[in-house]
């Protein structure tokens, strides 16, 4: 077998999983989801797993607001722990794992997304990565005094600029700046501290960052958002790039879309790792594989399900639900619902089923299987060039989590996909990514 | 010896130690105020002396623009951890000490404090404190798109309003929400959320919060500012006021102030604990640590000294350094030099000795003695009615902070003014501060 580059994996742990139904599953835990011991025990087993990344996703409010009435007490997955805090307080807990945490260009300032990202990166040793978003819901909009979300063009402008000001500010210091020196009172060097004035469109920072340049010489840059202002940002910055795709052909035409505008904005398209979304059903056989998954879609209430296609295609609870799906009325709605609908009519989807499928996974991709009909996707997929890892959304936690370590991770290692131990410390070193120079020239990395 | 209210003790663990020089003391480690590692052993010996609590002041960036030439690379006081993420890490390693965060009204959001704050108490186990502060420095005004910092008025404004928003939003949800009802697919009692919609002068949230009522009902709020408007938040709100005092009749009469508005605003003073800043050192003699308090201030370069006035009272490095203060020429600078200025008059101090009884301790009070008479003091205070507790700024950590808890804590135990042991789990207990109620009448705590 020749050697081959392993593929990255990441545990994307919110709620008690990723199924809107998780939480009636006969064994979950409904509380977990905001229980810090839920996630210390995933932690600790994706870190004994040897996975590059915890990931938590994120929106900041309960993003719910466009549910039919009674849906939104169905689900568990409009209470979270919010991710920064958790992910600190994991860093204590755990050794070598890679934390990403989601946070939003268009809610947040700045100076406290770079700092707060480069202390915890302190924190943990060099393990922080930040994922970014724009956010999408008008629910986020309302609590942060707005009437609605920005419109697209204007919200990835802000993004754009915003990056840049977080990279400025985390380039403040040269990694050997701070020489403490006790005899002559010298603390460090000033020629080594950069104050970044930046004055922009959306942001005016002076800087320079209170907080020494962290560990992996910066926060991993992770990137979710798929038009081409999203790309755009990729391009410029990412080194992660975290996708939804569902079907080979997507997938491999969206990778070389990137891994282009990666090349074309003149970074090595390897330093730029693609991950898409999976959500796996996992069992010895196939039918014990679709039986866990029949099994929590017949919790899913319609209610609950309906909501899915809510707020893109309107209340179609006046509809039997195990005909078609029909075409939304509403013109201001049917440019947004085109996907679903393209979807339904591909598949000959009922509207049950259509809002099955996006429930089970919260529209990530599904694959139900054994450990090697699951495998052989994974690896069909990182062959094809259609991506370089993936970013685990279990349905239900920890139990679909554990059913993928105990099954597919030995069937990934059998074909030499996956990394028996880690081999460096920080995230970066596990994804096999450089440390990005300084706009400065100074010394990115501590010495030995 | 009647029995009596014990006092609240908080160490207070920024850089390492709040002395100008801490970080030339022969035993220092330089780089240790920004090393998880240090915070952790002072978190864990803080709470093995059942310390109420660890507090952690904070600056958004580095409020050194206004230092003399030369000043800024001799102070290891520019850089930090970021307090949120910092106290997140330690709640991991912690299991009973109360974590108190500072984070400014003026350059925060109330959505994403209520949420960061309910997290932490969440992962904590309903240890996390708030501080409130507007901020001070032009500093950071410049890290937040602002060229000066707000006014008095209207920053206050914004505070009272920004405060008022995340209590209710604290309270979106009653402690007993969540039914978990697996049959019926009910999460949550729907008349038990509780949507804020909040418009105001300042803040339009709508909420509700994404985050299940926290474990202590509440977490705490304290609040520093002694203004007569920061006194109004105290009143309205603060479970634990710091505060700033040097002599026991200015300590007296400003308790009496805050429990009188406490009172007037309706609430119980007994819920409202006040806790002056100390700064000790101490040694089994007198000389000893006088000695202490000397080899520290002996290292403190001129420079460095001058720029804790610089900002008050100009450049002063062309004077004799031994000579008297000068008045300030600038009158625009010298309304708020009368403080410093009184100072020195009343004790007829050099300009050196000015800058180093602020150097010493960042302008917290001094106290230089053996046990015994450090506690005589704090025992003093506590019988005059001039503070309920004491907020320890040790002037190098960890040792300063050390010697407090061997030669110190025995003789506070002693009289009986401090716990040899926990009795409950959450800060509300450490402190006896009761769970506030919910605007909405509902269930504040979780059932047993
Ligand atoms: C795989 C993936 C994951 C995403 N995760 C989040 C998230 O956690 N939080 C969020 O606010 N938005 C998330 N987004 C949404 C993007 O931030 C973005 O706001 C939205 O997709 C619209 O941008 P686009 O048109 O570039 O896709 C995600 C998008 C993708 C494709
Ligand atoms: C004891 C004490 C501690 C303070 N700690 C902080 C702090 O950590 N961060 C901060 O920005 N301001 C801090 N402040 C400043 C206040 O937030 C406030 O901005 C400033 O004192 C001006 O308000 P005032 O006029 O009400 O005192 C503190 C003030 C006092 C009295």
């Amino acid at each position: 077998m020749p050697t081959r580059q392993p593929i990255s994996l990441g545990l994307s742990m919110r709620y008690i999983g990723y199924h809107a139904a998780s939480w009636r599953h006969p064994q979950a835990q409904p509380g977990a989801g905001s229980d810090f011991r839920h996630f210390v025990r995933l932690a600790q087993s994706a870190e004994a797993a040897k996975f590059d990344m915890l990931f938590l996703a994120d929106g900041i409010g309960i993003r719910a607001k466009d549910a039919p009435p009674g849906a939104l007490q169905q689900t568990a997955q409009s209470t979270v722990l919010e991710p920064l805090t958790l992910l600190s307080g994991l860093a204590a807990v755990t050794e070598r794992i890679g934390l990403v945490a989601t946070a939003s260009t268009t809610y947040n300032e700045p100076f406290h997304i770079a700092r707060k990202y480069a202390s915890l990166d302190s924190i943990s040793g060099g393990r922080a990565g930040w994922n970014i978003v724009t956010s999408w819901s008008e629910a986020e909009a309302r609590n942060f005094g707005r009437d609605k979300h920005m419109d697209h063009g204007p919200r990835y402008a802000r993004a754009a600029e915003f990056v840049e000001v977080v990279k400025g500010l985390w380039d403040s210091w040269d990694a050997d700046a701070f020489v403490h020196d006790k005899a002559s009172g010298t603390f460090f060097d000033p020629a080594k501290m950069h104050v970044l004035d930046h004055q922009g469109e959306h942001f005016r920072v002076r800087g320079p960052l209170d907080i020494p340049r962290s560990p992996q010489g910066r926060p991993v840059l992770v990137q979710a958002g798929a038009s081409d202002a999203g790309i755009g940002i990729a391009a410029a910055n990412a080194e992660v790039v975290y996708s939804v795709a569902h079907d080979l052909n997507g997938a491999k035409s969206y990778y070389d879309k990137v891994k282009n505008a990666v090349a074309t904005a003149g970074r090595n398209p390897s330093g730029c790792k693609i991950m898409p979304g999976i959500t796996t059903f996992i069992a010895p056989t196939e039918t014990e594989a679709r039986e866990k998954y029949e099994q929590l879609n017949a919790l899913v209430p319609e209610a609950l399900g309906l909501s899915y296609l809510y707020g893109q295609m309107g209340d179609l609870s006046g509809h039997d639900l195990d005909g078609p799906v029909p075409e939304p009325t509403d013109p201001a709605v049917r440019s947004i619902a085109k996907g679903l609908l393209a979807l339904a009519q591909r598949d000959n989807l009922s509207i049950r089923q259509l809002y099955t499928t996006i429930a089970a996974g919260f529209g990530t991709r599904i694959l139900i299987g054994t450990p090697r009909q699951v495998v052989d996707e994974l690896e069909a997929w990182v062959e094809a060039g259609a991506a370089d890892g993936f970013n685990l959304c279990p349905p239900v936690l920890p139990s679909a989590f554990d059913d993928f370590v105990a099954m597919a991770l030995p069937e990934l290692r059998r074909r030499g996909l996956f990394r028996e131990e880690y081999s460096g410390t920080t995230l970066r070193e596990h994804l096999g990514v450089t440390v990005p120079n300084s706009r400065y020239g100074g010394a990115v990395v501590p010495r030995e």
